[in-house]
């Protein structure tokens, strides 16, 4: 299992555009952050839901590269959330995934998203990847 | 609160055809088992797909109808299965759901479906539910 | 391609419990019909979910099958089901399918499913299939 | 029916931060145009899966405020995206947006993705959308 700090550098390479930062890792499981300003707003003062979309599918990748490293190839093949309650636009959003399914070519995962401070969630999704077969033989 | 024997009165009055029985009830969650047998079964030993999304369903409804009430009109707007392993031919199905969002006119539960005896899931759902206006203004 | 005939053969040998028939086969499509009897119905003479989700799942089978040939194994891997209107009663349950994507390890189709003589779908299905490597290096 | 220029005034008001554009309007229908740009990219080439869920969103919703009127309210309740082919880096993204059921409280939809010029989608959409009952009540 990889640590925290080689997702966090490794995302910061490589999604240097992405705001979302690794909060922790574990078995089969990731946290993950998502600071929350004016860009990431909608009128009515609420999160869009790209945005919560966005920090799910992070929240997935941190916790699948953590389980198979970080040279494995995925591909998000299917992503369904629901959106459950307004997210307060003061609070960062907090991803909780955890993976249900580490096969060989298909892994899925599901990601409770949380405005920090609040009990009841904002949104769930459940998200699943395809593992090339380039990678899937490693 | 409904308890687990009333809930299960109303389940064989109104679903006689289901093969489902109430496990327990809890703060928004219920566990249902559907035994498994030649009826359920697909060529090859696994429980055939329908079968599980029909457990999922009635978790779901018992779930609500203990939060809300036995006279509530629920129906089912969205289920999404991902089917992760392959269910046992010899075990009952579980279905341990809990409910993510008890809304005046929607709600949201999702259900993890289990092989008897196996730790890791063989289904996971995720259902909306919507309360139409009648009794939603209950 | 395979013939309407030859599917049709062969649903009925390898499931003999179904009760869907093949209506029509075509360039990665496929048309099935579903009787509707007592069994089918819930309270309130409306078709059940986990039957519309059956017809939805052989619909696409057949459709993939109809394109990857009929030694090929498919897993349903996800199924995601939205119901948009109370089916008739009486009618029979037709399931229209195209499928989105026909890749070497992952099918994507959607299926929309009708009463019978009603031009409005009662419900609409987006299912994803895994084809295993054994059957992927074909 | 509201018109193209209506609903693309609307749209440029009330959503200034969003890069799409209305490309046309029909009967439950709608397209959408997303221009794609560095922002949009991922490392490798292709369109961040955020950016085509933001499009079908916008797709839905201008369809949506095209049929009941640009006063409503309407929540996403529920999104679920398939990712099919990789997109085009150098190409807009369109969204083809047609209404499966509208409902007074609920409206499902479903948007096909394209990379302009290619004939194959690269993701489908369902969406769900929640008309609050204050609205509802229209």
């Amino acid at each position: 299992m990889l640590s925290k700090n080689e997702l966090a550098t490794f995302l910061a390479t490589e999604f240097p555009q992405t705001k979302c930062s690794v909060e922790s890792v574990g078995l089969r499981s990731a946290k993950v952050r998502h600071e929350i300003g004016f860009e990431e707003l909608r009128p009515g003062g609420t999160v869009s839901g790209p945005v919560l979309m966005a920090v799910a599918d992070v929240a997935l990748y941190v916790a699948i590269l953590g389980e198979i490293g970080l040279e494995a190839l995925t591909v998000t093949t299917n992503l369904s959330i629901n959106f459950l309650r307004k997210p307060s636009a003061d609070a960062d959003i907090i991803g909780d995934c955890v993976l249900l399914k580490v096969g060989k070519t298909l892994i899925v995962g599901e990601v409770t998203l949380y405005s920090e401070g609040l009990v009841d969630p904002v949104a769930h999704v459940v998200g699943t990847y395809s593992v090339p077969p380039a990678t899937a033989g490693r």
